[in-house]
């Protein structure tokens, strides 16, 4: 293979012209040229002593929801799992002790129900999160760069924000978005402080009202942040975004042609991770606004994406 | 398909009734006749407060090993990851603002690095714990009870007791085990208490030592607990025990022709959890006895085991 | 690993008591005792150049029909593609002339669409053909013994019966089945001689009307042989039998609480293959009865089934 | 799902400018603008006649190889199956007559072993054959034109010409090519006429002496043609050109920058098939130069490749 590695690698150079030529569309990450874990830089000592302190009853809530061979996702996702019993085939029993076992295999796309999306996932003009171009780093195998096995325990302090409470409704609809300033005044009146890694969780009662009910309206469209929303959000640097929807942005979207656009502000221009399906009427039901957030994403080496299932400790 | 699982139904029914010839071969669970969590019962809003006291430092460090292809697993077991560009062939971008993005799907048997065992992965004389036959539960598509979807996070104090200091060496050899005196002993000399719900795991250095080093061997055998060993730490009424190993249990086998018998003293017997290749290594240089351990792990319906990364805060 | 399979086999060994006492229930093959190919062994020479003369017009017709993810399928089988470009994200281009290439990978049951079923894919009594013990060959990883890819070539003479002809109906509906006396009676109407070797491919318009129209009726029912009809066939000594429909037996069952025993009468006591959705409805309207069969089924080491396109000419 | 695809949609429709200003560089097909078959149209009733009188003895030969997990294969490519018995967890039977039966799933590229070549496979400039653009055609659930699914049977006179007995040696070198002229000598020499439509294969001894000796070298380089080879080969209109190496053409390539660029004229300018670890020596040691060829590929919707098994008839 190195025979072929070899010339693909002298390829990959010759098509850097290009590469280089976009490079002028981003700027390099503030934590660093060779930074690859953005707002996870904000994870310190000093806030994570500090949202230990926001275990107040003890309680601990998931914030992933149970996904399956059923569960909708963006197309053309989907996953597949068995559950087989090796060598036991006809009843057979293994070791003296008459063992039986069962082990499981999947197939699966990891952008399916409770995810992260890691800083490779959206980029725009070929680049990905600080200036990392396409062509370098998004490689069959895995992502040379940026891949979430990198990213560390993402802890800190969580908050939630009720957009249902703000616009007064039992649940947004698809293409309603929520601005800047929905944010702020819902916060506000809610409550809520959003600081500096931050992990900014919303309530839009879409996965709710519209996951069992109506799947396939479930990931058609959406209720989400507007641009603006996710421009706001990064300038408090926050450490991650996340949503009780599919995408975290408004689909349809805000701007004709530009779906998915807070991705890009969030992702690769910030550094800003986003958590999808995250199960906030957990919360919300609970009358929590504040909470410890702990995630701990099993580490496959390259991927984009993981499913998740943070904790919210409160 | 209606017709298929009518008739199944009925085979099922029919050989029950050797199911439960068995039946006597297994007590049901002390959380009740219907528990399918175990000891997962024991997380609390007590505890979870206590536990959130161990977080001094404000340090948060993740336990889980980056798996890829090449990592070693039991067999048949193993991983293959691919990132695509969706839309994108030929350099196409997408949206108004020439987006591009990755998304990629796995291959893979759960059982592989870092990982959790749920209570229906290994058992006797076809039972899984709380008396659940493998024949009611053992479905190809998915357990349909005791799937580690159903776990709660497991939220609670973590302690980890250093073997490889016990028995004064750089790192366990294959077959070496320790017993239920070891432990003890190595826990008091450490200055490690065991207490009920507790998350105990154990350091030998061989996943350190070995992985890299020597994959084969890493995976053919490795140090580990002795059926009293398990039996005691059962009776201590922890949460989950595990260790830097890929299976707990010493291989070879203290006693002939039992490997993996602690497996079913804990799993089956009573309930408790068994992590896997939990990269100690990082709180044992760090000198961490004691602190809080969040398991979230992503919930995929039936699944017997799952890859994780549970978090040590202290 | 040699480890755990030696202590595999010794657990197969124990078992294995179990297993002999059922030896009683099955009859070695007429091929012998070592035999794994069953009728395959027809294949001779002489049969192949006389099936040969039968191609008079030089027209070839594919017996597989196209299937994707959205094929019906016995549960839980399913079917997952992607195309994708190594190495060329972002337009990258290969080599010095600028090269671009489409690669594939699939995920699926080899149970899909046109399908030959080899001897091990079903038996009764814990038996496969030629008394192989499920316990024996039946290995996670592949069997060991039955599997297809062992199968020569399977050429000769190929014969058609349409069994709307026989009923006057355009399509034989769900559960209606036909008997050795019906395939006699329609043979001698329709002028064909069914002799030793033959592939023996029958026509009910099942799938020509309801795959496209009702899938999942497709796939929850079937007209089909019934018990004396594959007894009937065994007795002719033919190589394969197949149909229109993706299980050859009549499904609801001929007789309760049997469905699919025309498969242990042809597969596992008599070694006679079974060809599942064969696309006869070609053969039909082009006034066909007999031709050359041609099928060379991709080898996979171990397969149970595979998925399949043989050749009719004629 | 509309919503996305009418997005991607207009985004294609976008790039194509791009991509017509390309067109210059690929000439229509000769048989006609809309035509995705390519040389497959070169059977004829006329041509399977005639090759069907090849059958002399009465003999058929795989022409495929026996794949596995092990097979050594163009990375990232790689192959996974599962043997697993279904609702037989325990040791249950099936049905009122204790039924058993196998399932088996795969996970594999289908560039594996014994493979043809789509005309979808390679191109250059971004075109594929007759003027295809990937940026229409390659789509991540599949190829939207030249997906090996249509391909009718290939049927039709095959030759087998032995470079071994050319340059006098058992087996080629990895590097080693052959031009149009060894083929003219070599075929003179051997008595085989190329005719147009004929299926012409090669045997250089690299699978018979290199496969299971050394998997490595046999999968990072091979003997085979010269870019003139393809050229003349194309040129003489045949259907299909093959041989007992992974990848037809020499590797490494003739002319430095170039490998595979046999592929792309054989696929891409001339639409002729390619196929890959073709079993030419059971041929070459039967002392066999000419046969009939039948093959009927695996149809599923959109693939590039198809793992194969053709049948050689003489």
């Amino acid at each position: 293979m190195t025979f072929f590695k070899t010339l693909a690698a002298t390829a990959v150079g010759l098509t850097f012209l290009a590469g280089s030529a976009l490079a002028q569309e981003c700027a390099p990450s503030k934590w660093g040229a060779d930074d690859e874990l953005g707002s996870a830089n904000l994870v310190s000592p000093e806030r994570t002593l500090e949202a230990s302190k926001l275990i107040k009853q003890g309680k601990s809530v998931p914030l992933g929801i149970v996904i399956d061979s059923s569960t909708p996702a963006f197309p053309p996702r989907g996953l597949s799992l068995q559950v087989v019993q090796p060598n036991q085939q006809g009843g057979q029993k293994l070791f003296a002790f008459n063992g039986n076992y069962n082990d499981d295999l999947m197939q699966l796309w990891l952008g399916i129900g409770s995810q992260i999306d890691g800083l490779g996932h959206l980029g725009e003009n070929g680049l990905y999160y600080n200036c990392l171009d396409e062509k370098e780093i998004s490689q069959i195998t895995g992502l040379t760069k940026l891949g979430t096995h990198n990213i560390p325990p993402l802890v800190g302090r969580g908050v939630v924000i009720d957009m249902t409470k703000h616009f007064g409704v039992p649940a947004l609809e698809a293409g309603q978005f929520f601005t800047a300033a929905d944010i702020q005044e819902a916060a506000k009146a809610q409550g809520v402080e959003i600081r500096e890694g931050d992990v900014v969780l919303f309530y839009t009662g879409w996965t709710d009202t519209k996951l069992e009910s109506d799947p396939v309206a479930w990931v058609s469209g959406e209720p989400g942040t507007s641009e603006d929303a996710a421009e706001w959000l990064a300038a408090q640097n926050v450490m991650a975004v996340g949503s009780d929807t599919w995408g975290l942005d408004v689909v349809p979207p805000e701007k004709e042609g530009r779906p998915f656009y807070g991705h890009v502000i969030l992702l690769k221009k910030n550094g800003i991770y986003i958590l999808e399906t995250m199960n906030t009427g957990l919360l919300v039901r609970d009358g929590v606004t504040e909470f410890m957030f702990v995630l701990g994403q099993a580490r496959v080496r390259g991927t984009v994406q993981m499913i998740i299932n943070p904790v919210a400790l409160y």
